[in-house]
């Protein structure tokens, strides 16, 4: 599997080695090419068949149900947020990068009470620290955690947090927008309300889709939250199990795109295939990257195989602009840098990438580096 | 072109004779076997054209700006009227269908202050009467109008209405989801600070897609009003203009089928030309459907030529969940009824259908019948 070419390489487009929108396969995007209503009783099949395995991804099967959000990822958030956390509520948000920080910021807008935890960007939370918080204000009833925090790569410890979090009779609520389908999350084990995510990351399809995975008993009880129509999770549930059908128009291609995507998950080994690979994608990423000087912002025991934080070289002739566009001239798409610590850029390991496509982008970035003359310091 | 079979029959879908989703063209489907980045300058240029092009729709270039919305169509109206309608102001909303209905339940969620003037479905807005409570209440700010309130397929009295809210200095917000691109609506002639419309309507994109066009004026006054992070249009114009890219990840694809689908649009000679072909549809469908004894809920002066409601007949052998099926199996979907004044189903006159298509519908309608040994009084 490795060796082989992508089959999105015969769209033509380049190879999009960034956290999402990413490479999808071609099966996927030929997915789309059909003509449904959205009362259509295939569409309707299509999009079941969608809810009805997502809550599998978490081994949560029975206890959750899956509700899509129209929108992006963080329409899913906020509706997540603002359907969960009550008005008297209070949310403790554990910030080290852009997403954990508008969390923060949908709440404020919503007008929940809520109080941060934060900790710089390549440093996770401590439980022990969390634990100290719950216990000195009774007043927080939600906790807010990011799986994988984009903005540096980090993985954070959502499994500890959780059992902290449990330990005071608090709820759990989980952003795994880039780790859900990488990163194992198993609902059996790990005590949380609801996890949000999106069409676009791990899950390979394409971008216009979150959703929530929320434990059926807690979203009964958020009945009346929510601070909107259209990001009502109770009232999308709702409608979507008595009639199958949505209250507002589905992206009905997203959602025919992301059932192929699916098939192509459960058909890769779910989680454990998909993670695999992508720590192959990483590894192969990380030392190629090493031997040509790169230095990753993140010790090898932080770093989670979605999207990998490359500091920017020192080297005078080094320019990132240069560098992007060369690179995208040679067939790869990386990403900027969005952290505030250091300088640095981005590179993603999700999405229909396999190790020949990484090896071919070690590659690329040799050649690019030469042309500059901004060869880098070699390891042995 | 009316003789053609429409390109997405080639799909072997069936027709959608539906108020959207809808019939699109493979050109549209197909512009979305791709892969962008979200960041991407191939990407970044297809949504500016996107952006660009709206505001000539309704020959508003210059003063009005294109602000996008994720999600659906009721995404855009909430943004709008959570957007505009401050927290102190008060809205006259004007009912006479489920659109208008669920802006009131929108406004309602957000505390904004409403006051409603409701019609019968098959019935519109009386200008004579907007004055009157106007002049009457001097704290209402906005009026809120559907221009075809798709419950029924009535056009409502946009022009009328708006030269009432002008008067009283009050400002006027238009849901055109079903007439965008259809109805002229000419931003020069008549008043109003936003209009909302989708994707998927009579531009004849596929869903996933929402949009305000703003007044740029009334825009720039917006800030601060919105109640949640991702429905602020202030916000989401703002980062858009700044660098051209959204704040949260777009539905690209739905985007570049949106572009494909403006470029048929304006081939097709915009709004009137398109309004054109749909008003053929509509006289085709309603001619050959009164032939066979099917009477119209509306007279012709108020039925748009969008969607085209029909009386049940009551026929004791015509069994709608049959008709229904026995359509479906000859390639036509249509819609159930809305309504709460009669019993009535629905038949879209929007997407790539031509007058052959809406004949050969007529054809299969007639077929039906006799198969349901259901045959209706026959018209001279
Ligand atoms: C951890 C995390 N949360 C939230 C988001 C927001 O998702 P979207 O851009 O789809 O709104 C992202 C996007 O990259 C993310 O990585
Ligand atoms: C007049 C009108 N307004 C609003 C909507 C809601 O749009 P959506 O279903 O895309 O949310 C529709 C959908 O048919 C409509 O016809």
């Amino acid at each position: 599997m490795s060796s082989t070419k992508p089959a999105s390489s015969t769209t033509g487009d380049p190879l999009l080695l960034t956290p999402g929108p990413l490479t999808t396969s071609r099966s996927v995007k030929e997915a789309m090419v059909h003509d449904w209503g959205s009362r259509d009783a295939r569409f309707i099949a299509i999009n079941r068949a969608v809810l009805e395995t997502l809550p599998r991804v978490i081994l949560g099967e029975g206890a959750f149900v899956a509700v899509p959000m129209q929108g992006s990822g963080t329409f899913a958030i906020e509706a997540m947020l603002t359907s969960f956390v009550p008005r008297d509520g209070k949310a403790l948000v554990l910030v080290n990068g852009a997403y954990g920080r508008r969390a923060r910021t949908i709440l404020d807008i919503a007008g929940r009470a809520s109080v941060v935890y934060e900790t710089t960007e390549d440093v996770p939370p401590e439980p022990g620290e969390i634990d100290a918080m719950l216990a000195a204000d009774a007043a927080i009833t939600h906790v807010f955690i990011v799986h994988c925090e984009t903005t540096s790569g980090i993985r954070n410890p959502v499994e500890a947090v959780a059992a902290v979090v449990e330990r005071h009779g608090r709820r759990l609520l989980i952003d795994a927008m880039s780790a859900f389908g990488a990163l194992e999350l198993d609902a059996r084990e790990v005590a949380f309300d609801a996890v949000a995510a999106s069409s676009n990351k791990c899950l390979q399809g394409v971008p216009g889709l979150g959703f929530v995975l929320a434990r059926k008993s807690a979203l009964e009880a958020t009945k009346g939250n929510a601070t909107t129509l259209t990001l009502d999770l109770f009232d999308q549930h709702q409608a979507l199990s008595s009639s199958g059908q949505y209250r507002f128009t589905p992206p009905i291609h997203v959602i025919a795109a992301l059932h192929q995507a699916l098939e192509e998950f459960w058909a890769e080994g779910g989680t454990a295939g998909r993670g695999r690979r992508y720590a192959e994608n990483a590894r192969i990423l990380i030392q190629g990257m090493g031997r040509l000087g790169f230095r990753t912002l993140l010790p090898e025991t932080l770093q989670a195989p979605i999207i990998v934080t490359f500091r920017t070289p020192e080297h005078e002739r080094f320019v990132f602009q240069r560098f992007y566009d060369a690179l995208r001239d040679r067939g790869f798409v990386i990403y900027p840098g969005k952290l505030t610590v250091a300088d640095t850029f981005r590179v993603g390991c999700i999405g229909e990438l396999h190790a020949a496509d990484m090896a071919a982008f070690v590659a690329a970035v040799k050649d690019t580096l030469l042309e500059m003359g901004a060869g880098l310091r070699t390891a042995a």
